[in-house]
């Protein structure tokens, strides 16, 4: 009984509460025009980004002393995705100069969602923690950094 | 790696999220008097119903076809309080009339928190979600049940 509960609670426990809390900001929080859904949307991103920093925080030493950038990104893509969403992400793409480029083919905050084209105008709530958390992690490693998200179809995210 | 990594998250992720969705709820939800105090207290505890109910939907088959009222009850302070917090629940006790306590002698979401008696006001909003988490899982188990919390000293918790 243990492994199959605890199965359960690491995945779940996490994107149960994060939707959630997108329900809940969305409820109350938005005026139904855009301002109140960048709002919205910013909260849900500066949550995200506490979440990383206070996770970052959390890492043994020797993580912090990355060498190179490319290694912290490489890090987000193996270990905290899959501490977080319990997979690695898909692929990541650099030009050389700055700018990375994170795939997940099957992004589990997208997973429960609706697919079709109409509901892909849905999806920037269900990103703006992610990016969030992405960027606390980020900036507690020492990097700086601008992070966006886009997706062409559900439930690929980049 | 990975498996620093992998334990950071599994308590770690859970626990600065609740707190982010706290300080969120307080600093845009509440009055400042008690009516807005209440309505953040109920938002929470809704929110761990409908987790609580959606992580009692997961269980595997034969864990909703516990017999006993006292078996269920033992699930909670055991496999879901593991689940959730990595860590058992210190006692249970009842009166064989359908009243349970549950106490917890370092309740994790209590932990954070600075303590001394002038602190316990403060102590409400960090278990609202944790009542509804029981009272939606016991809810998918079959069970109607209220459930409270109470701090006679940080970070204990009935």
């Amino acid at each position: 009984r243990w492994t199959v509960v605890g199965r359960m609670a690491d995945a779940a426990l996490f994107e149960f509460l994060h939707m959630e809390m997108v329900a809940e900001l969305w409820s109350h929080h938005s005026d139904p025009g855009p301002g109140g859904q960048k709002m919205s949307l910013s909260v849900l991103e500066g949550m995200g980004f506490r979440v990383g920093q206070a996770l970052g925080e959390r890492l043994p030493q020797e993580t912090l002393a990355f060498r190179e950038e490319l290694d912290v990104l490489k890090f987000l893509c193996k270990d905290l995705w899959v501490a977080v969403f319990q997979k690695q992400m898909d692929s990541l793409r650099t030009n050389h100069q700055g700018t990375y480029v994170l795939q997940d083919n099957s992004f589990p905050l997208l997973i429960r969602m609706a697919s079709g084209p109409q509901y892909l105008e849905e999806a920037p709530k269900f990103l703006a923690f992610t990016c969030g958390l992405l960027r606390g992690t980020l900036s507690t490693l020492g990097i700086k950094s601008l992070v966006t998200a886009s997706v062409a179809s559900l439930p690929t995210c980049e």
